[in-house]
């Protein structure tokens, strides 16, 4: 058999997504495995035999990223793949787990066929990707890179209360491996699109450019609270009024700053939140993303221009707050042209995407040539229990994954 | 002294209001005394102490009303005023209050100017007028008018899980006396405006000729929850900025009608209303009011052909629920003229005026002749420990109400 015709068992696949899904299973489908709970070291020690089943030899290291790791030909560095096995608290059975357990696939199937690589191959589980449990979100693969000091990590608080540091050593996973353990070659990770692009445009595999830059911002609104029934339209300070304009001007600033720009009021808190009350203060939730710095910034300025002018035409004030900021991240071209290529060679529908989700693979790409494979979300839908990919697609995804990881390899 | 000259005392009546606030004191200057608690009965025994010590004669209906009787020289109809004592969880000391006290203040007066009216003066107190305990508000009045049948109030479950029957026999005020007990030759009512049309343009006293019309629906939209990060702008179902177009419609829909015309969105509710995920189920909540029916059912008309245009722009569902509607009223022109005419005898700058609020005369409309008088409320603001009245115009009001007292019940 040559190597080019070798494929993953997706049956295999499929039925181990399946079994580590039935821990913290939620019994709708769906999972709770919250970074480093119980559920959480279940799901590890798992996924760990099934590394050392398929031969790979297992490190964990000190923020508990573990890594199988499988020696090449040469001494070399490695190539890398991976993602997280942490869900949020109502998650779906594909989001993390699948790159991390095509990964497993993928060297079953070399192991199978006798293949060596050149160069050693490792499938990395990253801690705490979702930021459910703790903040930040991608805080393992952020200090695996060095951009969070290990001390600094430890003493962060879950929502339940407890030190990570702790909570690392109680379940076991406070490792002794160098921080990072490896310097890779290249980083692959594959993953779930948790948007509806590929499903609704018909595409198989997605070969993922970049990541969206996010900017997250609370607007509050201080109208004046006054009875609805005895207040003419002229003398009110409508804090909901101003919340509505918000919605309706984010959506003309997508239109007119055209691209992958997205802008988003998901959340809209008003006080006193009643029928016959014009409402006091508002409190909404920004969401803007782009792909391009310049044009998120944009964005962001012409969103602060519209508040000034808001405030003085409604007689209201209006407060910001900074909640999050990241630019956008550019994936390595070579890689991502590999992936299309490969992609393309096995006969799988195959388009560049912009990822607007945030995944590790952004953070292993501040020190390595890396991109993504996106697999299609039926309907989009992720972080719930419905969240599906069908089983064609998974397998073609690994599929994609291993010949990616041949090729960088080689 | 002429009868012409006589004022009440205006510090008396502010000291009452003082006593009374002070039961169910909420610390900032507000009151909560919700119809039928501990707080409500207390004040009821309060109020009906000082009924019987300005020599009115008290009885109480079997809904909980209760009135102070003073004879006239014949044995006719009654001229009736009062109001209500019970607010809302976060009240001010004036809504209603001021209404029934002033009316006691008014006997006082009388009493000790030793003037005897022709026909008989009745103070009422209507229960759960404020509707923040038990639905409907005005409940007491409405029942009193003959139109709840008092098997149906009865029944009424409280927020808290209690039944008004129970509640009323609890506090010792489930009464004998007939429903309704009296049939009045006329009636008025003074009542703070909760509004702030008289404190922006100047008015010491409103001659209330109407009550707005009142339409209440909850929308209902069912939109697509999705990641706000991966769903591009054409992809959405995005019942937020339904939301936000509503609210936005809602100025346009009050601006087009034009006359006194408004409309307001006083609550919104976003599942899940989170920064990251677009809002898939919007509840919003409609207040639509006229002083003339053809204009509201003209609102409430386009307002609905919106919906079903936004439903098809935005591929959603929506669907709407009636939550209350009441026709405008028009009170009696005859007593509203005497009002006016009072009040310029007495020096107090007059305006007509209609009520956006509902109150218990306009129950007592569909019996008997009937207005109303508002004073100034400070900015408008009411159902809020800050709402205030100066003192000069609680006594202004409280004069107002004597004197057409007198003219009706001469």
């Amino acid at each position: 058999m040559k190597t080019t015709d070798l494929r993953i068992d997706g049956d295999r696949l499929l039925a181990r997504l399946g079994e580590l899904a039935a821990i913290g299973a939620t019994g709708d489908g769906g999972c709770c495995r919250l970074a480093l709970t119980e559920e959480d070291r279940a799901g590890r020690d798992l996924v760990g035999r099934w590394m050392r089943e398929a031969g790979l030899e297992v490190k964990v290291d000190p923020i508990g990223n573990f890594f199988g790791y499988r020696a090449g030909t040469d001494d070399t560095a490695a190539v890398m793949t991976g993602s997280h096995i942490d869900t949020v608290a109502t998650g779906g059975r594909y989001d993390g787990c699948l790159g991390v357990l095509a990964g497993i696939e993928t060297i079953r199937t070399l192991a199978e066929a006798g293949v060596r690589t050149r160069r050693p191959l490792v499938v990395g589980v990253f801690t705490n990707e979702e930021g459910a449990r703790f903040a930040p979100d991608m805080l393992g693969s952020l200090a695996y890179v060095g951009d969070l000091p290990l001390e600094e990590a430890y003493g962060r608080i879950s929502i339940d209360g407890k030190r990570l540091g702790d909570e690392l050593a109680r379940i076991g996973y406070r490792g002794e491996a160098p921080l990072p353990l490896y310097l890779p070659h290249a980083h692959v990770e594959l993953h779930i699109e948790q948007g509806p692009v590929l499903d609704a445009e018909g595409g198989i595999i997605g070969s993922v450019e970049s990541v969206q830059g996010i900017s997250w911002q609370e607007v509050n609104i201080f109208g004046e609270s006054n009875h609805a029934g005895t207040t003419p339209m002229r003398l009110r300070h409508d804090a909901g009024y101003c919340a509505a304009a918000i919605g309706i001007f984010l959506r003309t600033l997508a239109r007119e700053l055209g691209g992958n720009q997205v802008c988003t009021m998901g959340a809209v808190t008003l006080h006193p939140n009643l029928i016959n009350v014009i409402p006091g203060r508002a409190s909404v939730t920004i969401d803007l993303r782009n792909t391009d710095e310049a044009a998120l910034q944009q964005a962001e300025q012409r969103f602060a221009e519209f508040l000034e002018q808001l405030a003085r035409d409604e007689g209201v004030a209006i407060e910001t707050r900074r909640l999050a900021r990241f630019e956008p991240v550019v994936f390595d071209a070579n890689v991502a042209a590999i992936i299309k290529r490969v992609a393309t060679r096995l006969g799988h529908a195959c388009r560049p995407m912009t990822s607007g989700a945030g995944h590790d693979a952004q953070m292993l790409a501040r020190i390595c040539p890396t991109a993504m494979i996106f697999v299609p979300s039926v309907k989009g839908i992720s972080h719930n229990p419905a969240e599906h990919t069908f089983p064609a697609h998974l397998a073609a995804g690994a599929d994609v994954l291993l010949h990616t990881l041949l090729e960088l390899a080689a």
